[in-house]
């Protein structure tokens, strides 16, 4: 018998109630038992995406909802700016190449947010740049972009921003509307704590123009056939139906928390978990943190690949190893959607035991006392 | 208290051993507990595909996979034929407009399968036909297309033959490798007995050929991309993990079964279903019956829109109405999947109630008797 938890930065632990919820028989999804539902399932998105424009959804990964929102915007030859400070904004640059674009990159160092000065910059070289894409949080690297001076440099040209909060999205404070950005994408498996298999893109009235003048090929992801069978409150195509059951209970449980406590709780528990880590002498490897995730750098001696198997094989606990340039030389823990104090417990306790398992010298309980003293200050 | 039933072409009734599948706790999709699964997954799909060829796995509704056999297939300019004989061989002309081909149409009258000879003719006018595009079942109208005649004729010329079995598939044979099926495409919410979310494609050699050529844009529903990633028993993007649990457990009833008596539970049912129907003096509106569901032609006197209503508020059957041209003047039943002998009987007892209820002079009773008949006769 070992019991399992899971701390990745997504997929993220579900709830009973959202399991619960998905356990119902099918319905079909042209009735009117599911209408109000999917009604519903949108007002809460609304919320969540801090908007009052329509929330399309998606049967896809998060990366599906990406997709959309470079072939509904741009046409064949249109030069695009990708914010790349890890693994996922690179995505954006493989999309926009994938289609025949002319993506142009700007480069941030990892672990580091984006200096809004820069994008200000290339904007002005490049005034033929139509959209700026980048990430909420940086999912490879834990870091935060500021999104809030990002959009105010953006909305002030003829471009949009376009903002990947598939993994930052309710961790941190996103306001679409408030802030002018254009396009938010999302995916159910992370801090809207359902299980992966829905996508979702909002989209405003700068962007809808955009979406006018594209003429890149799309059919499943097309945001016009989605936004007309939306405001008819359903999709084009066979939803996910069980999943948008389970994300209907989801929204139902961040409305009664109010989105700004999940905010603060998320902001938190990563506060906690950072002063968790560097109470036991490790390094947070990101420059920027984001609430989203804690990246902690492996320490000297420690076998970075071996960790977060021994984290997973040994003591039950799952949680990301590094990516791409990063990969052995970072661990990923989130404390995400589903989560509470003693998942930070849970988490330390974990570092703690594992780095002593692995030969590494640890103050134990060191990592854990910390961050209970900082919960037990910060309420 | 109204107990519920669905009985329409898909979604279909989730068997309680899929429903509790799906309720496990989420793990890690690149973690050594869901390979295995996902392994497990691939070998019951090859199973049920009756291939040998790797069936890719997409997280998306089953029009995502059909428009994955356009774009990983064809190049801009390319010319395809769509089989036309309901609202899903639309769907193949609608995607090849989408992406800038140039679809040729061949018309069938609705309600019955095409002729083999008319594609073997279209081929030899038009020798750059490169991909044929059929449905197995046409949904929208109950057909079956004889997709042997197909591939027999198809398999001969250097064009491949691409079949959406999304809601044939398991309910009539389909011989993916021993009748040169080119391409097949599926989905999770028909006879596979599992939620909408996941979609299906089986690619043989002669279609990856045709795969390195192809030049129109893609990303998410990359083939390359995801047969690179199942050679490791993984997907390119996060997967539908529960889902896929769902999945998981549908295929090990399937596999218990045995896949022809799957397909001979269908015939048999589909048959039962046929004898009510003209019992009652009422017509089965297809010609090509196809043991996936059985379409009714409304009865004079009859109103077509309200009699699926009528069935659903009154009777708690959730059944089919017509879509495009046959919007009002048919019915469609389905017993698929997850059905057996009594599903039969519950649908005839809500078609014989409920024409009784709409002043439409009924035999009550007839219908089911002669069900019941059949059934004890052809066991």
């Amino acid at each position: 018998m070992k019991k399992k938890y899971i701390v990745t930065p997504g997929p993220v632990d579900v709830p009973p109630q959202v399991l619960l919820a998905m356990a119902q028989p099918i319905i079909h999804h042209r009735s009117p038992e599911y209408t109000p539902i999917f009604k519903e399932v949108n007002e809460g998105l609304k919320y969540v995406f801090q908007t009052a424009n329509p929330v399309l959804t998606f049967a896809s990964s998060g990366s599906g909802a990406m997709e959309s929102a470079v072939v509904n915007l741009l046409s064949p030859g249109d030069k695009m700016l990708a914010i790349v400070g890890g693994k996922f904004g690179e995505r954006w640059f493989d999309i926009g190449k994938a289609y025949g674009l002319d993506p142009i990159i700007e480069n941030v160092e990892w672990g580091y947010g984006v200096d809004p000065g820069r994008i200000a910059e290339q904007l002005k070289n490049n005034p033929d740049i139509k959209v700026v894409y980048s990430t909420l949080c940086e999912s490879s690297t834990g870091a935060l972009m500021n999104i809030k001076a990002l959009a105010d440099t953006v909305s002030k040209t003829d471009a949009i921003l376009v903002v990947d909060a598939i993994s930052g999205l309710l961790t941190t404070p996103l306001k679409t509307d408030e802030w002018n950005i254009d396009v938010v994408v999302g995916g159910s498996q992370k801090a809207l704590m359902t299980p992966p298999g829905l996508a979702f893109a909002s989209v405003n009235n700068k962007a809808w123009e955009m979406v006018k003048k594209s003429k890149l090929p799309k059919f499943y992801f097309s945001w016009d056939k989605a936004r007309k069978n939306l405001e008819k409150d359903t999709t084009p195509f066979t939803p996910a139906i069980t999943t948008i059951f389970g994300l209907q209970a989801a929204l139902k449980m961040i409305k009664e928390e109010g989105i700004e406590n999940v905010w603060k709780r998320h902001d938190r528990l990563a506060s906690a978990m950072r002063a968790g880590v560097k109470a036991l002498g490790l390094d947070v490897y990101t420059k920027a943190v984001a609430p989203t995730l804690t990246a902690i750098s492996v320490p000297e001696g420690v076998d970075g690949k071996a960790w977060p198997k021994v984290l997973r094989d040994k003591f039950g606990v799952t949680v990301a190893g590094g990516q791409g340039d990063v990969t052995g030389k970072i661990i990923r823990i989130a404390q995400m959607g589903y989560a509470s104090t003693f998942d930070v417990t849970v988490a330390l306790s974990a570092v703690e035991l594992s780095l002593s398992d692995m030969g590494y010298k640890v103050n134990i309980g060191a990592g854990v006392k910390a961050a209970l003293e900082y919960l037990d200050q910060n309420k």
